[in-house]
């Protein structure tokens, strides 16, 4: 039972109290969770005893798990319901807002306090099959989305009504949610790997961006493919190739090699290619019920990933005010890489 | 300019910095914000300088801001880009994921330690009047949108599949988000008040509770209707007038009062029919970028509430295994309540 493995991890690091917010991490324990909001609402783990500590309005929902539940109604002290001892060492949930943990500070005056990550993200980044599942049937309704979408981009559009094109078909092909806001840039505007989406209108002759992923019985999906409107020019079939070639060198990774190690090899290949100064990330990161955590696939990660990991691996070139590349697909380690994605890895001409 | 009001406000409560994060306060102060990842973006505000702490893969897009950014690459120490002397007093970002305070802390050790919102609540709240046609605009979007949606509404459809119709409406209607995953709950899942929706299949004779939000240029909304499919039971009618009742006493508010006083107007008329321990939460809170913020209308919040505040007005009665009632409005003081809505207040009849 995964409550029990992370009191095991407490008992280990020395750690008398764990704190959970309605995040990812009270997803994994309890299967519940909510967006975080003003008043808290904490799952507290003890070596002995787990509960709640919700606002009133979440009673009737929260007493379907199997989990004590202490309320408080609005207009109470939420932190007289928390019963740990002062001096004591706390983990706490790494989303967990910061106005909650200063009033836990105040209050419990722990002796150390360690990022409940320490103890968790190395549970959660090794999957158990139904979590490989839910995200194989997420991915599978965000490619599909992906083929239908590629229909819907025409000249004189803008970035962000052709994002929004691309949410509708995810929520009408059966998605829960997106997992991230989708990133469709256009031209120049994809040299910005984290930008979400303009006005600009896209034209002839423009490559497109598309990184999109969506949320399925609570896991995430993540990939991204490059859209030529036209023919591509020759310095962008030249980059691309790079990045192909530089992806395809990670996704040849075998079990027990580090993050490290794994970025390395797509590093070189586009280091190689002597554009090494704009590969300005890292060449993945971790997927499960949130979109980015352990393990990452960068310099310095240097743990070792195990089989039934599944992580991203999506490198890139970016060129200021001319443009970028990205090809991402997902993985799950089993022996070797085995890509999760069916999408094919060309770019897709419109 | 609200960089200069805050840094009053440091001066004040004897603050040296103010660390905010990607959040509502963010985009608050410099018009950018984004999703909370697991690279810190950091906006430092000291006495005299103002700077990002930020992914290199954002350099592009903060540039467009005025503000000086100290860029850090994937595998490089973020916190090494901070230069805030040791034991300096710090308020921090309420919503900054709580694992960025701890390594804070750890590096600053910081004699004091606030929350922000002790700071930036109070400016936040009195909304300048281009932030109030923000939300207005959003309003219009949402409840066109509603409008649209009551024809969707036939026996046999799930309560999640009526909430991601009503989704796709909002962004066909120009909607740039929701401001919270609706929540759309029938028959006795209503009572319920923080339930999102079901699988559970709406049928003739129920109650169905919509309340649902729009992002719209960075603002948000919220509103609540209760709709009947087909005729609504004498009790529904019942319990539906008492809430109506509530809600207008607490529209005849007028300036100055606090938001205790506020709330008592609403809670004074449940009470009175008896219905007084079926009221569970507040009659309302702040609005504006986040969906719920500062001033909140409940008998914990003494403070006056003043002109150009914006806020919910939203008593409910929930009978738990039976059905719940909630009528929800926007409202903006001055000098008496003016309500933002412009939908009826009596039950949707489909």
């Amino acid at each position: 039972m995964r409550i029990k493995k992370l009191i095991k991890a407490m008992e280990e690091k020395n750690i008398d109290y764990t704190i959970i917010g309605p995040t990812s991490n009270m997803f994994y324990f309890t299967q519940f969770s909510d967006e975080q909001m003003e008043r808290p609402l904490l799952l507290i783990v003890g070596r002995n005893e787990s509960y709640f500590v919700a606002p009133k309005i979440y009673e009737e929902q929260l007493s379907k798990t199997d989990i004590e539940i202490k309320t408080y109604d609005d207009g109470e002290d939420p932190y007289t319901k928390i019963k740990i001892p002062k001096g004591s060492s706390l983990s706490i949930d790494d989303q967990l807002w910061s106005v909650f943990l200063i009033n836990i500070i105040n209050k419990v005056s722990p002796s150390n306090i360690l990022p409940a990550s320490k103890l968790i993200s190395k549970l959660r980044a090794i999957k158990e099959e139904e979590e490989i599942e839910r995200m194989k049937k997420g991915l599978d309704i965000a490619e599909k989305s992906f083929l239908e979408f590629l229909d819907k981009i025409k000249e004189g559009k803008t970035e962000c009504e052709l994002a929004k094109e691309l949410k509708d078909i995810f929520y009408d092909i059966g998605a829960d949610n997106v997992s991230f806001e989708p990133i469709l840039t256009s031209g120049s505007n994809t040299s910005m790997p984290h930008l979400r989406c303009t006005d600009r209108k896209v034209k002839n002759g423009d490559v497109v961006i598309a990184d999109f992923g969506v949320k399925y019985h609570g896991y995430s999906t993540d990939t991204t493919r490059v859209i030529s409107i036209g023919k591509p020019t020759a310095e962008v079939l030249h980059v691309y190739n790079i990045v192909k070639d530089a992806q395809a060198s990670a996704e040849d990774a075998l079990k027990e090699m580090t993050g490290k190690e794994i970025d390395s090899l797509a590093r070189n290949v586009i280091t190689a290619k002597s554009f090494g100064k704009y590969f300005i990330h890292r060449t993945g990161h971790g997927i499960g019920i949130d979109v980015h955590e352990e393990p990452y696939i960068s310099q310095d990660y240097s743990e070792k990933i195990v089989n039934n990991m599944t992580f991203t691996i999506e490198p890139g070139i970016y060129l200021p005010g001319k443009f970028g590349i990205r090809i991402e697909d997902m993985v799950v380690m089993k022996d070797k890489v085995r890509v999760m994605n069916s999408l094919e890895k060309e770019i897709f001409i419109v």
